[in-house]
């Protein structure tokens, strides 16, 4: 199931404030999910997130399916049941991992073969089989298989990317049929108008109960990445749900909301704290550097977050030089902390029609 | 500050249920404490021990000095403020650990030298140093320096250590004077009976508030170690509290209670966590086995932990198989909690006069 309502349009962009019910309760808009690959948000339990009131996260498709298999995660009774987790779930496809992370792999129409990056296995995912996996993973939006083109690649190669892209959706639509699972369109294009055009035409006219906007920030120039979503903005209907797949950064998050995009997930957050790595309202801070040996501050003097009422920046770095796990638990407490409270405060502004003013104070202090 | 009080004494053996009050609160014991080497219970935060009940936990002196240096810690208001802990710390004096980590030590009448672990850096630790030390850190429990002789061992350097150790401890009272801060001497003698009385009757002379029993559980038989608790347990003051270093298994936590031990801790629970391993009523399960991947029931059926409470033997299998963080502070919280709960279900048998009851059904079911 999904109902979407938009509760708010800023006057002077294409930011709204929306809420997105799904099987497993409502979730305002815009939001950012953190990302739990393997069935884990990397060192955090629920309880955790709860606490930061997350609504939502996102799953891999690709590594569950090879580890531990869909079918192991079925017999726990999903993926919800598995991991302890009460709230939303997204699946992604596999499609971008299985680009990114696999090898050896040989792309047909009918699917793609490839070899797992964990023991070098051969498989074979086609649309289907996909829809499968994540029907028994048994999220509450699950995406179409794609196929995501490289940054850069020609024409040629992206608007094939296109068209198949086209094709899996169909056969995803046609097999699909859980009725507590929404089934959302991915659209592709690279850094291409017309097939960006094309792609959100051809997926709107099967009419998804949302959309993403597939294969960006995949390295291609920040300017590019925001005249696509300028333009998809325009192709995609008002009223439904659109999520900016594998985006980002503080500033992304901003820009995004600005061009109307009303979901995110990224692995940031998380990846950050594993390198000693946390976001500060004035920009991202090393934490590992000498400069904080002695610095019994917070990490972020304007985070409320349990983290920072608790632990120095100085104690932290001891846990990160001496290869503590508790710094990479609370640097990740943090940092997906900070993406939440920077979502809340986005809908706030919003909703006191002051998104703009909202983003210009961020902007001036963050540093890129 | 300390203050001891027994209040039940078992009819059946040297087991007793105490009140240990130090300047953090008071602690009921027989008592296992967690370890906390680095500032730190490996992957749990304090509240994660406060859900648990735990009272005191160990830090190393050693460990410390070396990083992020007593200075710091220090300056941060002591290891209680720098770690956020509220409640008592004892911190060992190093002595074990320079024997144990260290390299190319040289250990006179003065002191000993040493390379550090870490970085080979030479260091010199005297009683007079590691007072020092121990003072800057703050513990509500400071042991004196010892020499721990290592096992096996001859009989003349295991007099010597006595000697030393002996030697070592007046000095340390000599220059300790926390008021705060209680400071345990700490019987060495290796498993050679005579040595120990010595070591007994010489610290028992200097009136120490409490006494350790260093040099157990380093390679001895279980046999030499108990005959050695039983016979310290007769060299020792009745109203003082005694603590077992370095112990341990559950087993040997009954073994010791029922010796007179009333205080005890080991790096077991966290380190058995890390290598995928976690307690339960009937013995030590590993995790990772292949035997777990179906299985969807918790740890221990008979632990009411939350982890009991929300995680399968499947789920904490695949986080250990997929290498996610989450796995370790998962079955570091569980072990933690395992032990908490044997002890307090100790106290309560004591408590009810059924301690030898106690004793022999979990020994019956607890496959070693």
């Amino acid at each position: 199931m999904l109902q979407f309502k938009i509760l708010k349009q800023d006057a002077n962009s294409s930011a709204r404030l929306g809420q997105l019910t799904l099987t497993h309760g409502t979730i305002d808009t815009p939001v950012f999910m953190p990302v739990g690959t393997q069935a884990t948000v990397k060192t955090l339990t629920p309880e955790d997130l709860y606490e930061m009131d997350i609504k939502i996260i996102l799953s891999n498709t690709y590594h569950l399916y090879l580890r531990p298999g869909e079918n192991l995660i079925d017999k726990a009774g999903g993926l919800h049941s598995f991991m302890n987790w009460q709230n939303n779930i997204l699946t992604d496809s596999g499609g971008f991992q299985i680009f990114s992370l696999s090898k050896l792999r040989k792309i047909t129409d009918e699917g793609v073969y490839f070899n797992s990056h964990i023991d070098g296995s051969k498989h074979f995912l086609t649309p289907e089989k996909v829809m499968e996996v994540e029907q028994k993973l048994g999220a509450d939006i699950a995406m179409c298989f794609d196929e995501c083109a490289p940054y850069p690649c020609t024409y040629e190669e992206a608007e094939t990317a296109v068209k198949r892209t086209t094709q899996w959706a169909r056969r995803c639509k046609e097999v699909h049929c859980r009725h507590d699972q929404a089934l959302f369109g991915i659209i592709q294009g690279n850094v291409f108008p017309d097939l960006r055009q094309r792609s959100a035409k051809d997926l709107v006219e099967m009419d998804f109960p949302g959309y993403a906007i597939g294969g960006l920030s995949v390295g291609e120039s920040k300017e590019e990445m925001y005249h696509m979503l300028d333009l998809t903005h325009t192709l995609l209907p008002l009223d439904k749900p659109r999520y900016l797949m594998g985006v980002g950064t503080p500033e992304d998050l901003l820009e995004g909301v600005r061009r109307g995009v009303d979901m995110f997930d990224c692995v940031l957050p998380t990846r950050l704290a594993r390198h000693g790595t946390a976001y500060t309202r004035r920009g991202k801070i090393t934490v590992r550097n000498a400069a904080f040996a002695e610095d019994f501050s917070p990490i972020d003097t304007d985070c409320n977050c349990y983290v920072c009422n608790h632990y120095s920046r100085a104690y932290i770095r001891h846990l990160l030089k001496a290869g503590e796990i508790l710094a990479l638990r609370l640097l990740s407490y943090h940092n997906v902390y900070f993406l939440a409270k920077l979502m809340e405060n986005i809908r706030k502004a919003i909703q006191e029609e002051d998104f703009s003013g909202y983003y210009n104070r961020f902007m001036e202090y963050y540093q890129i």
